[in-house]
């Protein structure tokens, strides 16, 4: 692959910083890295925004100049009982903090199967009816919801959500301006329908985030921290990102990283070789 | 979930060992673990069949009045030059094997990327290469292949053939009475195209093997040796085999799983544990 900077700085208004890529930095730090490096956007996570204060968040991110391009994350739809209800009661406060951000979609991550339950069915069922309860809100808060489809891998523990196509079907009775979703190339690289359903999500108007990072093996032993860099493991990037484009995204391209590795090293380093990554293996193929 | 039995012996002429669930055990030693229990049939591996003897095991095996439920395994299609000569003449030799034993199918894992290669769409083209040069031989010997979707969270280093759906598309230009496909539990229970999928597959005829292990969570560090014994895990055994049954499929239901802390185990209790779980899980839902 070439890189498309030959010498000249690179053009990073559409490239986003997910904080969880630098896990230890604050609001403050991860916005002080974007500034630094001419990033354009970021992906917030909601633990973090509140500890430095939503509004300071806001002012802060206002003033930097940045897009939200991601707030991180709603979901976990899939418990049941009093579980359901506060989790139906932490959504409907993402969605206000989403809106508060101006945040381009707010990320769905709907949960794994309930401890014990075998009912991959049932699970799935109760995220459509999630869903059912928070559209109205959304849709009042001018929040756009962004159903996440998860590895296979996390199926039994984090996301009965598994492809593209059934995030889209789960979509498809709500309007386009508040239900659509996510693709993380980790989640859907390996899927045989990914050209053809990504393809479908830009008809649809329901592409609402591009996120990047790569598949590696062996697998780290927690394998919630099996995220690689872009470059360092499987998926080919400039095939995803022309999919992408054909879709007719123009959207920021967010890069979020759990990886026990690139946690430990320093922070501006890692957004460093993000950057040389962007450059040279996705934004070339962005139109 | 109840079991069948009610004191009685369950019935085992449907069970059947894959002889990788007792890793270590030879030929003999796993056609005595099913006679001394009445396990009707053994899934068997070309490795240990070499061992033994082709013709050698060809014999034990009818003596004991066993059928063979699959042979393990053709496939590694995806190498490319001089190695995907070479894996089609072993294919040809695991053809020949298959039809010796007179096993239901060969099992054919597809292998995954090549070293250093992110083409997965040219690794998915191979697969269908290879499947057009075996088919005659196959047709010829009166084997049936078996194509084998695995789990993505090997679509990089063991199986670019990800999904029923996929494989039944991969199988189509081809008769059913020479390419078909396997369902193993492992692979597929996350698929929210599952049930549909296996009715196809059963529609087309090309429903040629039930196998089953679990889904079990955290993943073991090494993620090859990841199965779990059938109720160890996620995986609903009650649903699944009501859908394969549904799709009209009669034939064997073989049990194999990769697995350190099992492998180390008795294997005569592994298989006790196994033909409990069996009889609870699975036998009373498989028509």
């Amino acid at each position: 692959m070439t890189a498309s900077t030959n010498g000249a700085a690179p053009d990073l208004s559409r490239l986003s910083l997910n904080q969880k890529t630098v896990n230890a930095a604050t609001v403050p730090e991860v916005v002080e890295l974007c500034r630094a490096t001419g990033i354009g956007s970021v992906g917030l996570w909601r633990e973090p925004v509140a500890d430095f204060g939503l509004q300071a968040t806001v002012d802060l991110v206002a003033e930097a100049g940045l897009r939200v391009s991601s707030l991180c994350r709603g979901g976990w739809f899939t418990a049941t009982g009093a579980a359901f209800e506060e989790a139906i009661a932490s959504n409907h406060a993402a969605i206000d903090e989403a809106a508060a951000l101006e945040a381009d979609c707010l990320c769905l991550v709907v949960g794994g199967l309930p401890a014990g339950s075998r009912d991959l069915s049932g699970a799935r069922r109760q995220v459509a009816k999630a869903l059912e309860v928070l559209v109205p809100h959304a849709t009042e808060a001018g929040v756009k919801l962004a159903l996440e489809p998860m590895n296979p891998i996390y199926a039994a523990d984090r996301g009965v959500l598994s492809t593209l196509e059934q995030a889209l079907d789960l979509a498809a009775p709500y309007s386009a301006d508040v239900v659509g979703v996510m693709a993380d190339t980790y989640h859907v690289w390996w899927d045989p329908k990914l050209p053809q359903q990504l393809l479908r999500a830009g008809n649809e108007g329901r592409l609402l985030s591009y996120q990047i990072c790569d598949w590696i093996t062996p697998l780290p032993v927690d394998t919630l921290l099996a995220r690689g860099m872009m470059g360092d493991g499987h998926i080919d990037f400039e095939s995803t990102t022309r999919w992408v484009t054909e879709a007719g995204y123009t959207g920021d391209i967010e890069v979020e990283i759990f990886n026990a590795d690139i946690w430990a090293a320093d922070p501006r380093q890692v957004v460093d070789t993000m950057i040389e990554r962007y450059a040279s293996l996705v934004a070339p193929y962005a139109g």
